[in-house]
């Protein structure tokens, strides 16, 4: 069994890693695809970047379609640069259709930074990632950390359990609402409101705004915690600027206060403990497929299950028993 | 190491399932929260019940939020039901929001059918799955069809990933559009448009219906395979019940069609080997924490890796490598 990175692999990730976090964006383009599609060499890739991940922020932003996330968070993006900062943001949505729109999206959303690189944005199809959604895009993160960039936002369409799975992986998490969107609130998904550390209202020269923060005060009085401080309400108007100061003022407080109390600690450790899981899983199971149980044989078993004549609930214990030799007890 | 499920475990789910077959809708109810919590009995009643599945056809029916796909399951599921057949009908909706919606939505949608044994309907909290919405929905389904129910209806939002893998474990998938929903046809989610059966254009006394047929049978000549029948396109008013026999018309030919193609045993092979690998993974993670990995070890090491003390790219073959005695090489 293989214990370790191959030397190989090793030197060829050490070597792409140079050249990222020498400025060089192709390869960091090239580094998240390897990463993106799990290719082989990913995980040597991963393992050389993990020493210069831990000292970015990253920022997750979320809200319903039309809450003018990409807008906001290009605004943030330029504030942050004016600030000297570089960044790099990593954008998610589910509900886009898949005619090339997420490449397109990248293209021009860059035309605007088209001479800086010191942002660096990337968009993330949605299909088929091995391990999941989250995983990849937590992955992704550490490779854009790896190159250097100290502010990492992720934009994520608030509406599957994806999306709260990977705002969970954010130091910080900005929740976005809009004036006159139906219920508002209320119709926030399931988990998010408990994970807000700063609510947005963009499109904060509409009507409804004061209802906005009204309703969120309200709810926040349901659900609050006493350890957590109560989450900063922020105006904004993205497509003017309007509030980005401010909250790029809040997001600096939040993270101060998160690195004092020893919460941002906490949080990435609760944040790893679900990864370290998820990766045991995904590496127990690509042991079991290289060394134990062929392609052919899991497809005779399922075939076996749909044509009834193996019960797939007494199959993988005695599975398992005979593939992996017995332990502990 | 268990390999086989113990004595009093089994009797106990055969008691259950004993209940749940001679009709009893409360036993049902319980043995579908059973399998939702992932309760310690979970897999003796999955194992008792999957002897009494694969009958039963599982027909998956999404679309975007709006497009009425409640309303259409129910009128499906009473004209099913006025062809003397018994239905279940399994709802998951991600975008809902989480103050207890999902069961009223329960029983207010109860009330139509409170005289009908014959018709057992249950809405899904999106949350906390163990192993994903899409291992537990393709449970309560079994649960469902051991319960003697022969058409099972998964209604589901069109929006995640998570939808998508929900959809893939049907055996006929129907997507639902309507007119005039902005871009409509091009706004569905990646992957839907491939693996639909069939096209259901709702609320068809709208205007724009010719519209969107036209846009479907031109994605269409795009996506198109080979070896596929080309999906049909059935006009329904869900509201008036307008189209409804129609549906279940083409439902039933698409059926006969899977099945004397052979391609219903193929896509159910399919599906059993996607949900077997995620049964061993499943399975091998809760044999590794139960003996060998404590939950206190894997707190530690999340700690040393937010505090970047270790490396949990080399730490995951490490840790596999000091618990799993080497096998096959």
């Amino acid at each position: 069994m293989t214990t370790s990175i191959p030397l190989q692999a090793a030197a060829q990730a050490n070597a792409l890693l140079q050249r990222i976090r020498s400025g060089d964006t192709r390869a960091l383009a090239r580094a998240i695809s390897v990463v993106e599609d799990a290719a082989p060499e990913a995980t040597s890739l991963l393992a050389a970047c993990y020493p210069y991940t831990g000292s970015a922020l990253r920022i997750g932003l979320t809200g319903a379609p039309g809450a003018g996330k990409s807008t906001l968070v290009d605004q943030l993006a330029r504030h942050l640069r004016a600030a000297e900062q570089t960044v790099g943001v990593v954008a998610v949505d589910p509900t886009s259709p898949y005619t090339g729109g997420a490449i397109l999206g990248d293209r021009i959303r860059m035309n605007g930074h088209y001479a800086d690189a010191g942002i660096f944005i990337r968009s993330m199809a949605t299909r088929g990632f091995l391990g999941g959604l989250a995983k990849t895009t937590a992955e992704v993160c550490m490779v854009m950390e790896a190159s250097g960039r100290q502010q990492i936002l992720i934009e994520t369409v608030g509406v599957g359990q994806d999306e709260v799975d990977i705002v969970r992986l954010a130091d910080i998490t900005v929740v976005i609402l809009v004036p006159g969107m139906g219920d508002d609130v209320q119709s926030l998904k399931a988990g998010l409101m408990e994970i807000a550390d700063i609510f947005v209202i963009n499109k904060s020269d509409r009507e409804g705004a004061d209802r906005v923060e009204r309703e969120i005060r309200a709810m926040q009085s349901l659900a609050a915690h006493a350890d957590a401080p109560v989450p900063a309400v922020v105006r904004t108007v993205g497509t003017t600027g309007q509030g980005i100061p401010a909250l790029q003022q809040e997001i600096a407080q939040c993270a101060e206060a998160l690195r004092s109390s020893g919460r941002l600690q906490q949080k990435r450790q609760a944040a790893w403990r679900s990864r370290l899981v998820e990766m045991l899983r995904q590496e127990m199971l690509r042991q079991l497929l290289a060394h134990g149980l062929s392609e052919s044989e899991l497809q005779a078993h399922a075939a076996a299950i749909a044509a009834h004549q193996e019960n797939p609930y007494t199959l993988v214990p005695q599975l398992l028993a005979s593939l992996l030799p017995a332990r502990g007890q």
